[in-house]
C-alpha cells in the first residue's frame, strides 16, 4: 500500500489549525509542528498581561484538538530548517522529517528596529511567558512603589510606558490606566495609584493607523478620558531601565512595554527566497514559495498583497483564510482538479478595545464606535475562542471583571524578583 | 495622639490571614508582610501540578483581601530577622519595621533529609511556580516520549515517580495515572500513555498514615485500581536525573516528585529560640515564643503539643485555630482582660482524595470512604476558597473535567526547554 500523502505543518497558529481543520477527511497524513504545546489564542494575550484573564483560558494544548483525527500527529519540536531538495525539514534535535507538502505558517516576533538591546528592559508581547512578564512588572511596580521613600524614584515607579499605538498597544495602555485609576487605589497605603501616569508613544501621527481618522481620534479622546497620556509623532530612541528617551527628552518610567514592531520568523531564509524588509517571505499569488510549488508560506510570516497592492494585515482572520486557502489548494491537487489560481483576501473588519468599556470597529462601510461596538467585540472573541470550556470561563472572567471591578489573576509569578533599594 | 498598638503579622497564609480577619474592629493598626503578592490555596496546590486548575483559580492578591480596612497595610517584603530587643524586624531591602506584637506565620518549606542536591531532579510542591515546574516536567515527559527511538529512553520518559504517600503524595499520583491512563491515550500516535508507570514510593510501612489502616489500605487499593504501583517500606536513597535509587534497586524515571519532608521556616533562628527536628519553633502553650510574651508563631513553623502529647498537624484548620487563638489574646491584652491561657487544638477530621471519583475522610467517630467521601470533599474546598470567582472558576473547572475527561490548563509554560536527543 502506497503512504498517502504527507503534509508537514509548521507552527499551530491560526493559519497551520485552520489548513489542519480545512484538510479533515482529504487523502492525506499531516504532521503538525510547534515548538509550543499550545495554540495560543492572541487577539486576547493581553488581558494576560493584564491580569484579567488566566494564562489557561487563552491557551489549549494542540494535540488534545487533533485527538479524533488520528492521520494527524502533533509534534512539540524546533524547525532548524527545510532543504527543498529532499523534501526534508530539519528539528534542533536533529531529527529530519520528509514532506510531500509543506506550509510554514511560523508567525512573527516582535522587533526593537535593530536595537535589540531594548529586549530585557522592554519587553514585548507574543507568548504567554511574556503575558506574565509584563504582569509581573506592573504588579512589580506599585508593589516597589508603595515601599519606596524616594519621591522622584517612587515616581519612576509608577509611570508604565507602552510604545507602539497600534491595537496591541492601545489595548494595554487602556487596561493598565483602568487597573491604577479604578482598580487598586484603595489597596495601598501611602501611594495614591490615582496618580500613577500611562504614557502611549507613538512615532507615527495618529494611533490606530488601520483606523480611519474619525474613529482613530475617538480612540484618543477616551484613552484620554480614561487617564492616558498619549504622545504621536514621537519616535523613542532609547529604552533603559531608567526610563525611555523620546526625542531629546526622557522620561523616567520603570515600566516599559513594546508594541511598536514585528519581524517575521525566519521561514524565507530556511527557503533561501527573497523577504521583504520585516522578513516576511514574497511569495506567489498562490500562496507558494517562488519555484517549489509544494511548499506554502502563510500568516505573519509571508508577505502576500491585495488586489489593490495594500498588504493583507497580519491579523488572525487574514492566516486564517490563507490556511483555508491552501487546504483548498492541496485537496484540488490531490483530486486532479485545476487549483485556486491566487489568493484573495476579504478584510471583513478592523476591531480594537479601549478598556472595559469602549471599542471602535470598522466593517468597511459599518463604522461603531462605543459601548455597542464593545459589546460585539466581546462576543465575537468569545465566538472564536476554542472550546466550550475557554468560552465559558473567559465569559465568567469578564463578567466577574465586569461587575465587581476587580481582576481575577493578578499575580506575581516566575523567578525575576525584587529589585527594591532602600 | 497615641499611634495604637502595632501587630506586625508575617506571612500571608491560613494562619496569618485568619488572624488580620480576626483583628477586625480591634484598637490595633496592622502590617501584614510577605515575600509573596498572594494568598496560596495550598490544598489544591497539586491540581495546578496535575493540569486541572489554573493558577489564578487558588491564588488571591492579599492586599485585595483587605482593601476595605485601612487599618491594614499589606508589605510584599522578605523577612531577614528580628530583633527581639527593640522589636524590630528587618527585611532584606535593609527596611525595619517596628512593632508591639509580632506574629510569625512563615509556613514550611520542603526538606530534603540533608539531600539538598536532589532538589532540582525532585521538585516539591509548595508554591505556584513549584505548580508550573512539575506541570511543565510531567507534559514534557509525554512530549518527549512521543519523539524518543530508543524504548529503554522511552519506558524511562513514561515512568512517573512520587515520592512521599502523604496527602500530597497520593493525590498527585492519582491524578498522574488518571491522566496517563485515561485522558491522554487518544492524543499520541507513536507512544501508548497506558503504558506509562506511575509509581509511589514511602519509606513507612503503608501510606497516608496519619489516617486509620482500615482506610489507608481502602486508598492503597484505590490507587492500585487507577494504575499506581505503591511501593512501602522502601526509603528513597538517591534522586538522579535518570531516575531513583530505592534500597538497592533502580528505577529509571525521568520525572520525580517530592512530596516526602518539610522543614519549617527560619522563624525560631530569627527568635534565638528552640526548634525541633523539623526547624519548628518550640514554643509556650500560649503559642508564644519563651521569654517573648509580645511575640507569637503559629502554623507550620511552630511546633506545637496537642493534650495527649501528639503534635499538632501541620494542615490549614490547625493554622487557622491557631490564628484565631492569638487574635483572641491579642484582643483580651489591649482590653486588659485575662488572655486565654494555652491553645487548644480542635481536630476537626483529615481529608484525602484519590483521582476524581474516591476519597478518605476521618472525622473521628465517623469514617467514609468512596464517592460520598469525594464529593464531602469537593465542596469543603469550594467552601474554603476565599472569594466567589474563585468558587465558581473552581466549580467550574472542576464540573468540565468531571463531564469532559478533559483537564483545562495543560500549558508548558516557563523557560526551561525540552531536551531531546536524537
Amino acid at each position: 500500500m502506497q503512504e498517502k500523502h504527507h503534509v508537514v505543518v509548521v507552527g499551530g497558529g491560526f493559519g497551520g489549525l485552520q489548513l489542519v481543520n480545512d484538510l479533515k477527511g482529504a487523502p492525506v497524513r499531516v504532521t503538525l509542528i510547534d515548538r509550543r504545546n499550545h495554540h495560543l489564542f492572541q487577539p486576547l494575550l493581553y488581558q494576560v498581561a493584564t491580569t484579567i484573564l488566566a494564562t489557561s483560558e487563552i491557551a489549549w494544548p494542540i494535540r488534545n484538538l487533533y485527538r479524533d483525527r488520528p492521520e494527524v500527529t502533533t509534534l512539540l519540536g524546533e524547525v532548524m530548517g527545510v532543504d527543498t531538495a529532499i523534501k526534508t525539514v530539519t528539528l534542533t534535535n536533529g531529527r529530519a522529517i520528509a514532506y510531500d507538502t509543506l506550509v510554514l505558517a511560523t508567525g512573527a516576533t516582535h522587533a526593537y528596529f535593530g536595537h535589540d538591546e531594548w529586549a530585557p528592559v522592554a519587553p514585548g508581547l507574543k507568548t504567554l511567558e511574556d503575558a506574565t512578564t509584563i504582569r509581573r512588572r506592573v504588579l512589580l511596580a506599585f508593589e516597589q512603589a508603595e515601599l519606596e521613600e524616594d519621591p522622584a524614584k517612587r515616581d519612576a515607579l509608577l509611570t508604565f510606558t507602552v510604545i507602539g499605538a497600534g491595537p496591541t498597544g492601545v489595548e494595554l495602555a487602556g487596561i493598565i490606566a483602568e487597573m491604577a485609576h479604578r482598580t487598586l487605589p484603595d489597596e495601598f497605603r501611602r501611594i495614591d495609584t490615582r496618580k500613577a501616569r500611562v504614557v502611549l508613544v507613538e512615532a507615527g501621527p495618529r494611533i490606530l493607523p488601520a483606523f480611519t481618522e474619525a474613529l482613530s481620534a475617538y480612540a484618543h479622546r477616551e484613552l484620554e478620558k480614561l487617564g492616558v497620556e498619549v504622545l504621536t509623532g514621537t519616535p523613542v530612541t532609547d529604552c533603559t531601565e531608567a526610563g525611555v528617551a523620546i526625542g531629546d527628552a526622557f522620561l523616567p518610567s520603570c515600566t516599559l512595554v513594546w508594541a511598536a514592531g514585528v519581524q517575521a520568523s525566519p521561514a524565507a531564509r530556511w527557503l533561501g527566497i527573497e523577504a521583504d524588509r520585516a522578513g516576511r517571505a514574497l511569495v506567489e499569488k498562490d500562496l507558494t514559495a517562488p519555484g517549489h510549488p509544494e511548499t506554502f508560506v502563510i500568516g505573519d510570516t509571508a508577505s502576500v498583497k491585495q488586489e489593490d497592492g495594500k498588504p493583507v494585515p497580519g491579523i488572525a482572520p487574514a492566516a486564517k483564510q490563507q490556511g483555508a486557502f491552501v487546504a483548498r489548494v492541496i485537496r484540488a491537487r490531490l483530486a486532479g482538479r485545476p487549483a485556486p489560481g491566487a489568493f484573495r483576501y476579504r478584510h471583513q473588519g478592523s476591531l480594537a478595545t479601549i478598556g472595559k468599556r469602549a471599542a471602535i470597529i470598522d466593517f468597511g462601510r459599518v463604522k461603531l464606535k462605543g459601548g455597542l461596538a464593545w459589546w460585539i467585540w466581546g462576543i465575537a472573541h468569545i465566538y472564536f475562542l476554542i472550546g466550550t470550556r475557554s468560552r465559558f470561563a473567559v465569559a465568567w472572567s469578564w463578567l466577574w471583571t465586569y461587575l465587581s471591578g476587580q481582576h481575577s489573576a493578578r499575580l506575581i509569578t516566575q523567578k525575576e524578583t525584587m529589585r527594591v533599594e532602600g
